[in-house]
């Protein structure tokens, strides 16, 4: 940010008076510009005791594996941000979707928030932003063709409930050597 | 938004290729300027059977009583933001604390995680966005003087799952008749 979004006078990095942060404040229209984390509302789909998978036609981590995923948008809850990033990516339907994990990245400011559930019929097909969409079994996760380290993590944590036989909301923080 | 932040042209609103929402676009060095949802991270503190809440000295809703909560920060986990809200606003120190609920307000592009967890101690102030903090039993929560219809809903989900004997984590969508 090197200008007022308002008024197009040059910003400075400075900590308003009652707060304790460096933000981007206005010195002629006084407006303080904050920056605040995204969040990436995404959907582990299932279909039988197979879960689906996209992989990804567009940077970063082009050609590697993913759940849909993407950020969600104003005007819409999580929930549908979540169905429809597994719309788009996967032309999938899912139903009676639950939170699954809310896995914070501080380092870039974001916060995915995971839910899992069944997909309406099998029908699915390559979204935009794909380069190949297939159902996998648990035991063939691409373990090494994964694209982010937290889409990693939440399918090892979903595997283990599976394995357990009982789910759980997950909440944890993803250091940046994970991600 | 007016001007481009990063080089101070005057941006148009239009939908960039690939994608299907009108965005505030520099039409001269093509930064799309995505605006998202943001994250108010809270906590509801308990002490026994009380739960901790706040007078806000802040417009909007100065006077009126919430649980703390804010919004969260680039650089910390949710689980992090709600505690140093609590901290904030209440000076008081939240130790174990659990997701409770995922509650969306689509219309104003706010997402609310709501954590519960026990106070280390019942020692708590007034911090400075506040007027008062008091601890109050279910009983004595001051419904018709609750900030906002979000907190009122999250409190009321509190109070049920109190009274059922069992907590479970709670997602929906506020409309706007309710917010």
């Amino acid at each position: 940010m090197n200008y007022c979004s308002v008024c197009a006078t040059p910003v400075t990095k400075k900590i308003p008076a009652g707060d304790n942060r460096l933000r981007f404040v206005c010195d002629s229209c006084q407006t303080i510009h904050y920056h605040n984390p995204k969040i990436v509302a995404g959907c582990i789909p299932e279909w039988g005791d197979q879960i689906l998978l996209c992989r990804r036609a567009i940077e970063p981590k082009s050609g590697l594996w993913t759940f849909p995923a993407g950020f969600m948008e104003i005007g819409e809850s999580t929930e549908q941000a979540a169905v429809r990033e597994t719309f788009e990516e996967a032309q999938a339907q899912v139903e009676r979707i639950c939170l699954f994990a809310v896995l914070s990245l501080p380092h870039i400011g974001q916060a995915y928030l995971v839910f899992r559930g069944p997909m309406h019929s099998p029908d699915f097909g390559i979204g935009e932003e794909s380069l190949e969409v297939r159902l996998f079994s648990l035991a063939e996760i691409p373990w090494d063709q994964i694209a982010f380290p937290v889409v990693k993590d939440a399918l090892r944590r979903y595997v283990d409930d599976v394995t357990r036989g009982e789910f759980q909301v997950h909440v944890a923080s993803l250091s940046d050597r994970l991600t």
